[in-house]
C-alpha cells in the first residue's frame, strides 16, 4: 500500500577520514564489532585496540587494519588522539573501564548493559557531570536497528498519534560455547539488566518519557538446572512519568527451529494506531527482519526498513563528541534507562527454581 | 511446512433435536448470538426467549424460530423444559439473572463478564456449591476461537514445552451507537472486568494454573474525554500458582485502518518453543484471522485453524448440564478467571486523566 510519508536522509559521514580516533578496550562480548562498525560509518577511525587476552585484541586489529594493539589500558588512555574508549567487557567491568577512560579525558561508549549495580550508576553519574565527559550506551536494538529507527520517523511524523504503551519481547537463544561470565549474575547482572535494558531504553525513547518507576519484576531459570545462575526468564512493568506504560519480556528460550538468534518485537500502542516491529524475521514468511507493520486511521502499511534509515545515532555521538552537544541520547536518558533495569531487577520477585 | 501433528475429530452434537432445550434471558450484548449458536450447534434447542426490551426478544424469536417470547422472566424459570439460561445482560446484572435461575433448579450460562463485583462472585460460589447447578461463563476469545482451541490442542501434545508465560493483546474498536451502559464502569465493570476477563481465563488454561496474584494492573482514559466513565486503556500482570506468568493488555484503540475489530493476539512462551495466535487478522497479509504459529525445536508452521476444530466448549457444555460432570471447564476455573479480572480491576492504578 502506498504510505504518505517521507523519511530523513540517510546520514552522512560526521568527519573525514582521520579527524576523529576512537579506541575499543574490553571485546568481551561480540557486540563490540557493531559498535566499532557503526563509528567506522560514521566517518570515525579506530586506532587502537586492547584486550587482556592478546588473541582477541589481535583478531580485532586484524579485522580493522588502522587498530594498533596496545601493551594495556593504560597505553590507550594515554594516547591524545584517541577522543572516545568503546568497549564491550564483561558487563560488570564497563563502567570501570568507561570511568578511568572519562578520568584520562576522553568520552566512553559501553555496550548495554553499561553496568550492573547502583553504585556504579552513581559514580558514572557523578563523573560525567563533573567532567562533561560522555558515558555513551549502545542500546544496539533501537540505535542500531533500522525498523526502530524507522519506527521513531513514524512516531515523529505523528502517524499513531500519543504513543501510550510499548511492549518489547526480547527473546534469546541460548546456544552452547557461552564464557563463564554469561552464567553468573554478579558479571551479567541478571537478565533484566543485561538483555533487558535495551528494552527500558526504547519505554523511555519511544514515549518520550524522562523517568518511571518498576510496577512489577519477575525472573527465573524455569528449565536449566545446569547452569543455575542463568536467568532464562525475566519480565518487567514500568509506569512512565508521562502515564504511558513499558512491558518487557526476555527469555532465553529461542527454539531451533527459529532461523534467527530471537524473535524480537517492540509493539508500540498509540491513540490513532499501533506499530509493530518484527525486527529480525517475520515468522511464517520469507520478508526477513526489519519489518515495520503500521496501522493508523488510513490504513496498513508494511515497511522493510533495511537500508531505508542508515543509523543516525553513531554520526550524531561523534559530532556529539566532538561539538560537545548532546544530539545522539542524552546522557540523562542513557542512564535512566540503565537505571530502570537495576531497578527491575533488584526488585525482581524469582519465581523458579 | 508439514507438521507432525494430528488434532482432535471434530466435536458432534451432544444431544439430538429437541432433547436439551434453553433460554435466553437478557440480550443486551450481541454475543449472546455466538452463545446461542454454539449451543444450537451442539444439538442444543432454544426454545424461549425474555428481554426487558419486547423488539429484541422479538427479533431474537424471528431469529431462532424455536424460540418463543416469553412474557416476564419468570415465565422462563417457571417452564420445567428450561435446562440452562443463557444471558447477556448489562454485566453487572448477569450474575443476578444466573442466581434466580440456579435457585429455579436450572443451570446458568452468563457472557463475558460474568460478574462485576466481589460480591457477586461470593454468592455465585455459595449458590454453585450449595445447588450443585452450574454458572458456565462465556469465555468467547478461546472457547468459541478455533486459533485458540488449537493452541490447546498444540500444547496438550508438548509442542512448546511447559508453558510458562502467556501474553495477551485485547484491542478492540470503540465505535459509535454504544448504550449508555457501555460508558459506565457500575454497569459494565471497568475494562480489566468486561473485555480483560477473556484473558485471565486464558492465563489459567494454557498454563495449567489453578490460581494467581495480580501483581500490578493500571486502568486508563488517555483520549475519550467526551465519555470519562469509559476506560480506553488497561493491563496487568498475574503471577500463576505454578510459578509461570500472564500479561494482559486491553484497549479501545483499535484505528479505522484495521479490517476487524480488533487485532487480538495471544502468545504463548514455552520451554520448547513458542506459538502467536492471530485471532482475528493477520496484518500485511491476506491470511485472514484464525492464524496459528508454531516455533518450536523442530520447525515454523502456520495453521489456519478455521474449521480444524469445530468447539468442543459447547458440546462438552449441553452434556455436563445433563451428566453433572465439568469436562467443558469446571465451575473453578470458570470463576477464578472472573476472580482475577475483579481484582485486577479493583486494584489498578489510574494513570489517565
Amino acid at each position: 500500500m502506498n504510505h504518505p510519508y517521507t523519511f530523513d536522509p540517510l546520514p552522512q559521514p560526521a568527519v573525514g577520514p582521520g579527524e576523529f580516533a576512537f579506541a575499543a578496550v574490553g571485546l568481551d562480548h561480540g557486540h563490540i564489532f557493531g559498535m566499532t562498525e557503526g563509528l567506522i560509518g560514521a566517518g570515525a577511525t579506530v586506532t587502537m585496540v586492547y584486550d587482556a587476552d592478546p588473541e582477541k585484541a589481535a583478531a580485532f586489529a586484524e579485522r580493522y587494519p588502522t587498530a594498533r594493539v596496545a601493551s594495556s589500558e593504560q597505553e590507550v588512555l594515554d594516547d591524545p588522539d584517541v577522543r572516545l574508549v568503546a568497549t564491550a567487557a564483561i558487563p560488570s567491568e564497563r563502567a570501570p573501564i568507561g570511568l578511568r577512560a572519562i578520568e584520562a579525558g576522553k568520552d566512553a561508549f559501553a555496550d548495554k548493559a553499561p553496568m550492573t549495580t547502583l553504585e556504579q550508576l552513581k559514580a558514572v553519574r557523578e563523573a560525567t557531570a563533573r567532567t562533561g565527559r560522555k558515558y555513551a550506551v549502545y542500546y544496539g536494538e533501537r540505535i542500531h536497528n533500522e525498523s526502530a529507527i524507522l519506527a521513531g520517523q513514524l512516531i515523529e511524523r505523528g502517524a499513531i498519534g500519543r504513543v501510550v504503551q510499548v511492549v518489547c519481547f526480547g527473546p534469546h537463544r541460548i546456544g552452547g560455547g557461552r564464557p563463564d561470565w554469561f552464567y553468573d549474575p554478579a558479571q551479567y547482572g541478571g537478565i533484566l539488566c543485561d538483555i533487558g535494558s535495551h528494552n527500558f531504553e526504547q519505554m523511555l525513547y519511544f514515549t518520550g518519557a524522562a523517568d518511571g518507576r518498576v510496577s512489577t519484576a519477575t525472573v527465573a531459570n524455569y528449565a536449566h538446572p545446569e547452569t543455575p545462575g542463568l536467568q532464562d526468564f525475566g519480565d518487567a512493568h514500568v509506569v512512565l512519568d508521562n502515564g504511558a506504560t513499558g512491558y518487557v519480556r526476555v527469555d532465553w528460550f529461542t527454539p531451533d527451529g527459529l532461523d534467527v538468534f530471537g524473535d524480537g518485537r517492540t509493539l508500540l500502542l498509540g491513540t490513532d494506531g499501533y506499530i509493530e516491529l518484527r525486527k529480525y524475521t517475520d515468522i511464517g514468511t520469507d520478508n526477513g527482519g526489519g519489518q515495520v507493520f503500521l496501522v493508523n486511521q488510513e490504513g496498513q502499511y508494511r515497511f522493510n526498513a533495511n537500508g531505508m534509515t542508515g543509523f543516525p545515532y553513531f554520526t550524531r555521538l561523534v559530532r556529539d563528541c566532538i561539538d560537545r552537544t548532546e544530539t545522539a541520547m542524552t546522557q540523562d536518558h542513557a542512564l535512566k534507562a540503565a537505571e530502570l533495569s537495576l531497578r527491575a531487577q533488584g526488585d525482581a520477585v524469582v519465581l523458579a527454581p
